[in-house]
């Protein structure tokens, strides 16, 4: 490409951006030398029924003579890689795993020689520090404090700018338990509830419950949540959504009036970031005010949605994040790390203080031992994975990846709404189109607008079989979920495609679109 | 060793441990190559103080230009890796954490290969059934059902035989969030506290307080389980000890009666198989048995003891285990696993649906997916460790790793009883050995009984001295802790060494107690 050269910017951003992508190339290529299925371009190895597969892992003994890892390994790789399922394949558009970076791959290796255990600063040293960095960096771009904010708490001991954890669902019960404990603070003879425990708190405060609000699109952790804190999954109160699927922010004040009223506590309102089943966004800013006007802990769930910051074009979706007291975000989602590792950060360094677990001695409240501040006790150094990639992929890396998962969105959608088999069940937001196959037998009430309630069943019906067979095809994958949409009263069964694999081409999403109407022709329009 | 032939058993057997000890010495060979703390035989890069050290990690922008991956590994490699702990190291015995078999580093990049999640079965398919698998193996050796159980719920959709989280806090707070939910069944207007919340379930059972007994020698992580699952952590009553350290079941027996009378359901007992501090054991089965007589919820913390189960020499240690209604393990402690997996077992596999949560059509109660059964969704298919180190070291090769552990710990506690400059703090049960240093000045006391508190707290004094000069010098460790002693009516600071890298010889051994002499001498004898 001779003629960039003369465009010296817009050069460096390509062959950056080309870097990026022959990262994922590689990692696909290593994948391609070690499985079979990848080889094969499969997504998983065809017309395998699980009932069938499970049969095969019942050697419930443990031998007292070793089997030396050779065998073993020819165990792993013949009889149970086969029937893995190939998540790196561009046509496994389904869910939000994918190919990662080749350097990860490197790193997993390292991290388990290195065998630091973060929970201690002497099994750990100089990746405490570290994994606050890389924390920092993240708070920075979510926050944009100035660089005085970030010299005074980056490396302070007694601050806490995030928090990191094994998955997006502990980052969202972390955030709740802080904002639990925060919604009912010691005072007088109460000392708190890590102390005197949640019921001393409902009844120091005269309060009957405490509450949750939150869509009805909330992601299932946050009713782990509920019921691990002891608030109770009966407690998440739904707020009422508008037609595009995002928090009605006037029904929202006015369950925060009823909920005063009825002296339940609000423990926090939820926002949430990229929807698990259609990648909507709530009104962050509106709700942030909302939430700042009743003095209510305000947490966004962006374990999906947040990397979205990263893109000048898009990152306006996510205006108002900023004012968020915590905000869950995924490593394994849209930052491209290995399964393992999510962060919850915090507006506030001292925010977190609510759940640390000193001990006179061990994990002082002076020490950089973690153990004190985090949920988890003995765990990983995968820190290593977010400051790696906040450095290799950066920040134009990032946003080549959100934006190149929307442009494919985009590409997909269009071939939805150009093809009269399908029917765009919401519009996406980001990078994920919910859709569902429309038999030929339901086509015209479509196009008339009529489709009633038993028909909308047997659609679903439809859609599942199809779902079904496609996974057992094995080559290609999209997934499914139920959502609320405008058009129809009740819940819809879509297809879900999730546009994550930037090796995704269009011609990927094309080969997926016909494995469908293949399968559907063959076996649905067949059947009636 | 021809002679050994003649004896078909025994040779197998010596060839097998040669065998397991290859692994690991290849382990160790691995991370020299890459780390030049380890080539150099050193614990840490010797007098760099932590408040340098984290001046360097204050870069916290992430620049929009990605930096190049090799460019990172150089930085990575020079600036931050020779400032980690080398916890491989044979004379690096204060921590639970040691050098891996070297087979794990090569299972940590095919995991991050497959990138694998077992939140669902449609993106791990049968490592799903690996996973479980591997749980059943374990679930056997300690509670030893006969095949037809484990042919009935390995794999069985509604049974849950263990469930795999990223730590051993985590398979506390799970054990303890399905033994609250237990002590408070759904009944009547009462739907369980997983819906209603843990306020309705007190007051529906006209209960003042749920409370936790456990010795004081508890892990931390108990604390943390308190605080999160909205328990309290006053309510963890302490059960009073014997002058051995573990608990009195007389004294059991009464505070059960006392919370009884109290209106104070007891939520669980926890019994401690290996205490953090001093690798202690309670009486397992004389707790069970209460536990049984009074219908509590009998919870064993085995992070650290459970794979004893494999020693024929020392498995009587944990005898009573089998009928704890779970057993919480570590699979970086004693199992020899990459940190990042740990598991709590279920002796009942029904035990756990308490904490199930199932969605209209996201893990559906038919469904294998994991995210419905586990306190965590996303994670890593780290059971693979788990499975491999089954197959790959197997019985016989964890009873070599735990005897040797032993081993060496009698060792130690040997040079400690011979040496008048030491004193032995608590007689070892397992492969941890508390013991300190006693300058000059107090040895007569010593050797007449009748050190003074004030002279305790003198001789704690130094011993924080010595260990904190140990690790700043870089070649050996040894952890410190706080204990109670049955010579002394306050807890005593103690060092605290944990035999645990089966590579550690005896002359390493005696390596760490010269280079503690010599620290004495030159830094704590002169100071007087």
């Amino acid at each position: 490409m001779p003629e960039l050269k003369k465009l010296p910017y817009s050069y460096n951003l390509r062959e950056q951006y080309e870097n990026i992508n022959a990262y994922f190339v590689n990692g696909l290529d290593t994948i391609k030398k070690e499985l079979i299925l990848a080889q094969n371009n499969l997504v998983t190895t065809p017309n395998i029924k699980l009932c069938e597969l499970k049969d095969n892992f019942s050697s419930t003994v443990v031998l007292d003579k070793p089997m030396d890892y050779d065998d073993y390994y020819q165990l792993l790789s013949s009889q149970i890689l086969p029937y893995i399922v190939n998540v790196t394949s561009p046509k496994f558009i389904g869910h939000m795993t994918s190919v990662l970076p080749e350097f990860h791959y490197d790193l997993s290796k390292l991290i388990s020689m290195l065998n630091q255990n973060m929970v201690k600063i002497e099994t750990s040293k100089s990746l405490t520090f570290l994994e606050r960095e890389a924390l920092a960096m993240l708070h920075r771009e979510f926050y944009r404090y100035p660089s005085e904010f970030y010299q005074e708490h980056a490396q302070n001991v007694i601050s806490s700018l995030g928090i990191i954890v094994s998955g997006g669902t502990m980052a969202n019960i972390t955030a709740l338990w802080v904002a639990r404990n925060s919604a009912f603070p010691a005072a007088g003879t109460f000392q708190g509830i890590a102390e005197d425990g949640l019921c001393k708190a409902y009844e120091h405060y005269e309060c009957k419950d405490g509450v949750i609000l939150v869509s009805p699109l909330l992601h299932y952790s946050i009713e782990k949540a509920a019921s691990i804190l002891g608030i109770g999954k009966k407690q998440i109160h739904h707020i009422q959504i508008t037609p595009s699927g995002t928090v009605d922010v006037r029904a929202l004040r006015s369950q925060i009036v009823g909920c005063q009223k009825n002296r339940q506590r609000i423990i926090a309102i939820v926002g949430i970031a990229g929807s698990t089943e259609n990648g909507s966004i709530d009104p962050l800013q509106e709700m942030a005010e909302l939430a700042k006007e009743y003095g209510i802990y305000f947490h966004v769930d962006a374990a999906f949605g947040g990397p979205v910051i990263f893109s000048e074009k898009y990152k306006h979706l996510i205006d108002g994040i900023e004012f968020a007291d915590s905000i869950t975000l995924c490593g394994h989602k849209q930052l491209y790390l290995p399964i393992g590792i999510s962060m919850c950060l915090f507006k506030c360094p001292s925010k977190a203080q609510t759940i640390w677990n000193t001990a006179d001695y061990q994990a002082s409240q002076e020490s950089f031992d973690f153990g004190k501040s985090s949920p988890e006790g003995s765990r990983p150094a995968k820190s290593i994975y977010l400051h790696a990639s906040l450095h290799v992929i950066g920040k134009n890396g990032y946003e080549y990846l959100i934006n190149k998962g929307i442009e494919n969105a985009n590409y997909l959608k269009k071939i939805i709404l150009s093809n009269s088999s399908f029917e765009l069940v919401t519009n996406p937001t980001l990078n994920i189109v919910n859709y569902r196959y429309i038999p030929s037998k339901f086509r015209k009430q479509l196009f008339d607008g009529c489709i009633s309630r038993e028909e909308n069943k047997q659609i679903d019906e439809v859609n599942v079989l199809l779902q079904t067979q496609q996974f057992e095809n094995g080559k290609t994958f999209v997934s499914k979920t139920k959502v609320p949409s405008s058009k129809y009263t009740e819940e819809i069964l879509t297809l879900r495609a999730v546009l994550a694999n930037p090796l995704t081409t269009f011609q990927d999403i094309d080969s997926v679109i016909i494995d469908q109407l293949r399968i559907a022709e063959k076996m649905i329009e067949r059947i009636d």
